[in-house]
């Protein structure tokens, strides 16, 4: 049996209702250790695990080239019986390279998480910049990208439940594309994916995802040098506020031939027709 | 301006490319702090925060009913210049109840997360069992939920980017609705004010979800003693390994007349009008 899907018995209610086996996308535990000591425990889809596990610490922060991992490998004898589970991995970076630190939320002030402040509580720091990234996109390129991404998606068909994340070039050519339960985990498979091949930082790349587009969904762009993030359905408003600061091009609700551009709008081939607030709809507030 | 959505300016594309203003679904970091003490920082849509910080308690197995808090209120001058920010709270629990301790992933075994070790090693423990809960559901019912939660959601409309989260009655009446960008704090929300109302355990209750059913929410869901769980979209396998364990009803794909009944179809009023496996389609693995 597959550990990416799960054959499970169910009861279908259609006009009629039959029992049958339907396929689950499978979610389990996925302990990552750094040097023999657990780091986080992060529930996943089997699968890509080394590169989720790279991807998690570039996301973090803690490495930036190939050259900074020195081994990955499942922990050997994971239960007392010596059964291998493969959901347990331990890390090794390089000599010289640092732990990184957990991320201290509290220290930024006496009481202080709000606007400014708040971002610089749950933001990590970038090694580069995705500011100057001189990647143009046609529409054409950009419209393409939800089709190349769900039919690059292999579990989704069978399961439903599946978030996806794919890489891609300025033309649109798909170089990686990962799946995973967890939105964040899908794309964590696809950073771990770029250092392991030390393609880091991936400039001049665009990064789909399946779903909405979350502060934590840009800053894990950030952390790769990403400079263009779409999204099939809506960002948040700490998501824009992230990508305006970092200079990114986020767009979101890209569906058909339609898409929203919230930030990094020189970066795409499309000439606004006409000026703000004169396409009627809502006004600003 | 409101801080559930936030206006920005976006280029529009369609047929036509215009500048407007949109709504963006406001997320923001929550800090939770207990007794004074840093507990956890969630990014979530501010509103119904003390009501988050509750059902977080409640998820967390910290506390079952009402008196078991004495009071919750945001922080005072959360800002060195004395600004109230709104996003650091603080939970005083009453004289004598413990305070949780951090979930140890670590303890379980050497190095075991598998299969029910990873479910021991990833759960809480619950004060109530939704196993004997006698709640029946007709079909009308059931199939009349993912419209009332809609018609109940008060943002999604204007931003599309909210999970909504709603607890009904066993003739389908809402008894609360519940929105944020993260699916797990709309859940939180409710199970805050559930506890806060003095509610719990939510006997003889149906949760629906906008989104998926993972893991984590039909864990939330037992924390609770809710007994059924309905989700729009598909649940991972470990959702549907625990609602089994659990006896708790799950049901994924909740669309129109149609649904899929993972577990405890007992409490449904739908008969299978043929066997396993004969109405075609896939075959068990």
């Amino acid at each position: 049996m597959s550990r990416v899907t799960i054959k499970r018995p169910i009861l279908r209610v259609r006009d009629t209702t039959t029992r049958r086996f339907d396929s689950l996308a499978a979610e389990e535990p996925l302990e990552i250790r750094l040097d023999g000591t657990p780091l986080t425990v992060t529930m996943r889809t089997p699968g890509d695990d080394f590169d989720l596990a790279a991807g998690f610490l570039v996301s973090e922060g803690a490495v930036g080239r190939a050259a900074d991992v020195s081994a990955i490998r499942y922990c050997a004898g994971a239960l007392a019986d010596g059964t291998q589970t493969y959901n347990v991995l331990d890390v090794r970076l390089a000599p010289g390279v640092p732990h990184p630190e957990p991320r201290n939320f509290y220290t930024t002030s006496s009481c202080g998480v709000c606007g400014k402040a708040s971002l610089e509580a749950v933001r990590t720091v970038a090694r580069w910049t995705p500011r100057e990234d001189p990647i143009r996109l046609s529409r054409q390129t950009i419209t393409a990208l939800p089709d190349r991404l769900r039919s690059a998606q292999r579990v989704f068909e069978r399961t439903g439940g599946l978030h996806a994340a794919g890489l891609f070039t300025p033309s649109g050519e798909a170089m990686c594309v990962r799946e995973d339960v967890g939105r964040h985990n899908a794309v964590d498979k696809l950073l771990g994916w770029a250092l392991r091949g030390d393609l880091l930082p991936l400039r001049e790349t665009v990064l789909m995802v399946s779903g909405r587009a979350s502060f934590e969904l840009v800053q894990k762009a950030v952390m790769a040098g990403i400079p263009v993030l779409a999204a099939v359905s809506a960002p948040s408003s700490l998501a824009v506020e992230l990508a305006a600061e970092e200079g990114m091009t986020l767009i979101g609700f890209l569906r058909g031939e339609s898409m929203n551009v919230y930030t990094g709008e020189h970066r795409l081939d499309v000439t606004p027709a006409t000026g703000l607030g004169s396409a009627g709809g809502r006004s600003p507030g």
